[in-house]
């Protein structure tokens, strides 16, 4: 492609209020342009670079047998109704009606749709195991648009969904899923991590994350150095030693705490530490109240919670039920005198002692509280989230947190959706059973922008050649010169018939200028023509990484550059 | 890719009440599947054939000079509203409020939003010439769906936008997307024809369509097989002959026509001819009121009347100014006594004497009405739009009407969007200028349901090379013997090493069935291994086209199938 062809605005500064690093570059180098919040054109350089990632993801997905589908962007909201997910989903979507009244959800993710095309297209366990794929534009009203392309409300996915007839078949397929990520990963030139993790709002009972370490992530991660653990903290455990009530050498007293509801208010008030406080939370679990106990500062994780009770269902209770079994307004509930209440605490409890706690009586807390001493509980364990510093559940080292952003997450769903759509198959002795399912999910865009955040320089994008728009940049410095245009636009037909996708720089610039440019949109070899060594008949190579320099006869150069732009064996 | 690794459930008959070709087909053979009114999946096949499509059309726009970007499908509707075309779309569009209450349309087209882009992205005549496209999601409430993917809510389009600095250079960039449009459809296997047409919503003064032939299609080119005259019904024209007007023997009177207001009615109940009638339209034309006359049986083309005025704007009057005019409602409206208003006679007209015409009065008309004798014309002309028969306006042979679809449609926009949304440049001189836009949209769709209307036979699709799923398609007639596993194994490996797209029928299914889908799916050519021929160590090679076999020994078939789907070169 020729500069004067295309659209490559670049920009000298960053603009305001831009955070992430890819965010900025991407702007500066003329990749992206916001076209609203959390809405982006991309621009030439950014699309090409979309074509790469998706025909490397392509490539990958039919080597791990996958085929390719397209979807619909606009569905019916029925049949997100009837996996209960229109609910759950609520304002996260973009859902709208029609002139004839039909109600509609832009698609922010296919199990729904392609459940339903694989229900009506099978109806034996011939027909399986079978994965399919599409690359295609997701929408999702994000509340907080943030970093760019890292969270927007239109981008493009990679999704993926097995179909097998067991669990043995599900374990396959989702384990080539997990390969063929590892290699798109790699590819791409990422760091990357793969963690368990809590399939949440999809479904299922196995995930796993796929992150990469970035400031501008809205994940985190447990990581052990010692032993290399590493969960996202969602899910993370920690060890604890077993440990008895510690007995308070002071009698527990009440004090007023007017409109004191909140940890942080307490503290501030009466100048105490968050782990002086012990933190009550009331949830109803399979229809039963509960009471969490952690120490102040540390949040309940719910899922642990749940996993400790051997519950099915838990959600938080509301402020009428908190009112009815604490006696109390939300805020000042707490273990002492609660009745009917099965109350459970986080092992860090049982070290603590002369604590405060809520008194479930408005306006009022309890100071000097200690376990057994003055109230009793019904199970121990660990309940809230990891901390930095915890134990290793492994090989008790020292947890610590990372922030991450997700780049794939990969999930065995089960029968999630397969019951609730009817997508059955008559097994070998004709019998009717449920299709088993896992889906796995890649943000292209995310890749791109990982993909900066790892490689670039105080000058601009650093791009590795597997995803790079162009493999090659010429830059002339005097355009006006006959001579320098002659062999740029002979080496640039040149590389073209070799495969070699390049940009000529054939702005009428001054080279400052151009040098910036090439630097800052990141091709990751630049070759640079000039007057002076075209009278010894030589161009200079630049390679954009590091920017070491060398120099090539201008009849070796299209060999010489091929050998350099070929991107290493695949892993 | 294996059969039995991918989704391909073909249908014996055909759906009920599906009515165009393409449509049965594309069902049949699995390519789609309907998810809502007006939506599909592209199952595997038909992604493919999309992919395929796809990127043909890059080829050709990359060779035209043009650059691809991506743009969002969700607009803001406040982009929409600046051009006037929010309002314009009416109820075509679908539209959305967020959470926030931030107002959105779903993209039908992307000129707004690519000239805010250039608008904010270029400043000097040397950003230009500039032309991008992308191929992109599109959405429209089509209120009557239809075809298939032919007339859908969701498509996709290759959408082009060329950028100049004045109108030679608009003229080059029309030239050039149009010669690639050409190489477009001839490397897809369509026939189809080039003609001038109305540019309608999208503005502008000159378009050009490309359409094929179809019964399926909504539009209709005027063609004469004489000269070649080929352009739109929209605005073909048809020559006549001057006529004085002929004065009638019988006077005109009035009779009773008690709510008869159409031509329809009217013709019904008193067993008239439609040519027997004169019927007249009240429009308001740069605010003066204008009366069109045109025979019973045509209708007014209101874009050859505003030329014949030669006004700016032209209207429909509304039921209350045909009241004020003509002082009978709406149905009874006529020349005879008509005062101030301009009276339009088509050139049809002067060769009628003892005709009906409305009565400007409540259910009345007249009968035996003439020209000249009984009412002043003040202009006539060619006004109505062109019927089968009408005289060749270039050559005076007679003019055939033909169904025809839609596949392309290129606008020459000039300033109509640049200026709305202050897309200016510099010029060399240092003053400012709007920039000249022109416009080039593809259907990929409707590329693909072209082809398959022009290129099948009762057994199914036969798809050209350049945009088939498939090059080769493997037919094993017994998957049982190892032998013939062997060879379809090696084969299929080899001819994916040589970049031939292979699809390898695996199933262990009866060979009628795996002929039957082989047919119906349509992939150029068959490669048939059975054990018969196996014992002479040879392979059957079927065309899809016509059927003709051949055999290859096995050693040499890669190379002779090489040769056979191999495309010719390009145009």
């Amino acid at each position: 492609m020729l500069w004067t062809n295309t659209l490559i605005p670049t920009l000298r500064t960053a603009p305001k209020d831009v955070e992430a690093t890819s965010h900025q570059l991407m702007l500066r180098a003329g990749y992206i342009r916001q076209l609203s919040s959390g809405v982006y054109d991309y621009l030439p350089l950014g699309c090409r670079v979309i074509k790469k990632v998706e025909s490397l993801i392509r490539e990958e997905m039919f080597r791990a047998g996958a085929d390719e589908v397209l979807l619909p962007a606009i569905h019916p909201a029925e049949i997100w109704k009837r996996t209960g997910r229109y609910e759950a989903l609520g304002e996260d979507k973009f859902a709208f009606k029609n002139r004839s009244g039909q109600e509609y959800v832009l698609g922010p993710t296919h199990e729904e749709i392609i459940t339903e095309l694989v229900a009506a297209s099978t109806k034996s366990y011939k027909d399986f195991p079978l994965t399919l794929f599409q690359i295609q534009t997701k929408f999702r009203d994000e509340l907080r648009p943030r970093f760019g392309v890292i969270r927007s409300k239109e981008f493009i996915m990679k999704d993926a969904y097995s179909f097998d007839c067991d669990e043995a078949g599900l374990e396959k397929s989702f384990r080539k899923m997990a390969e063929a990520y590892r290699r798109i990963f790699t590819r791409s030139g990422l760091s990357y991590e793969v963690v368990e993790a809590d399939p949440g709002l999809m479904g299922g009972k196995v995930s796993q994350e796929f992150m990469v370490r970035s400031p501008y992530g809205e994940d985190t991660i447990a990581h052990c150095k010692k032993c290399g653990y590493t969960v996202s903290r969602d899910i993370a455990r920690r060890s604890f030693e077993a440990a008895e009530p510690k007995h308070g050498d002071k009698p527990y007293e009440a004090f007023d705490t007017p409109d004191l509801k909140s940890i942080e208010e307490l503290c501030r008030r009466f100048k105490l530490k968050p782990e002086e406080l012990v933190k009550t939370i009331i949830y109803i679990a399979d229809g039963k109240p509960v009471a969490a106990c952690v120490a102040g500062g540390h949040e309940v994780n719910e899922g642990k919670l749940r996993q400790l009770l051997g519950a099915e269902a838990i959600r938080l209770a509301n402020a009428e039920e908190i009112e009815e079994l604490t006696k109390a307004p939300l805020g000042f509930s707490g273990p002492v005198g609660l009745k009917g209440v099965t109350i459970v605490l986080d092992a860090d409890i049982l070290r603590m002692k002369n604590f405060y706690t809520g008194a479930n009586e408005k306006d009022k807390h309890f100071r000097n509280v200690s376990v057994a001493r003055d109230f009793n509980y019904d199970l121990v364990g660990d309940i809230r989230f990891v901390a930095a510093g915890d134990s290793c559940p492994s090989c008790k080292g020292r947890l610590e947190l990372v922030t991450t952003m997700e780049i794939g997450h990969i999930f065995k769903l089960g029968t999630r959706y397969t019951k609730a759509l009817n997508a059955s198959f008559l097994d070998d002795k004709g019998m009717e059973r449920d299709v088993i399912m896992g889906c796995y999910g890649i943000g292209v865009n995310r890749i791109i922008a990982a993909a900066i955040e790892e490689h670039h320089d105080d000058k601009g994008i650093i791009w590795p050649l597997s995803i790079a728009p162009y493999d090659v940049v010429i830059v002339t410095l005097n355009e006006q010169d006959a001579e320098t245009r002659k062999v740029a636009n002979d080496l640039y037909a040149k590389l073209g018939t070799l495969g070699i996708d390049v940009l000529y720089d054939n702005r009428d610039e001054r080279a400052g200028v151009k040098f910036n440019d090439a630097d800052l949109i990141g091709i990751p070899l630049q070759v640079v023509i000039s007057e002076r060594n075209l009278k010894e008949r030589k161009l200079e190579l630049v390679r954009r990484k590091g920017k070491e320099a060398s120099f090539a006869d201008i009849a070796q150069a299209p060999q010489i550059i091929q050998d350099k732009v070929k991107v290493s064996p695949q892993p």
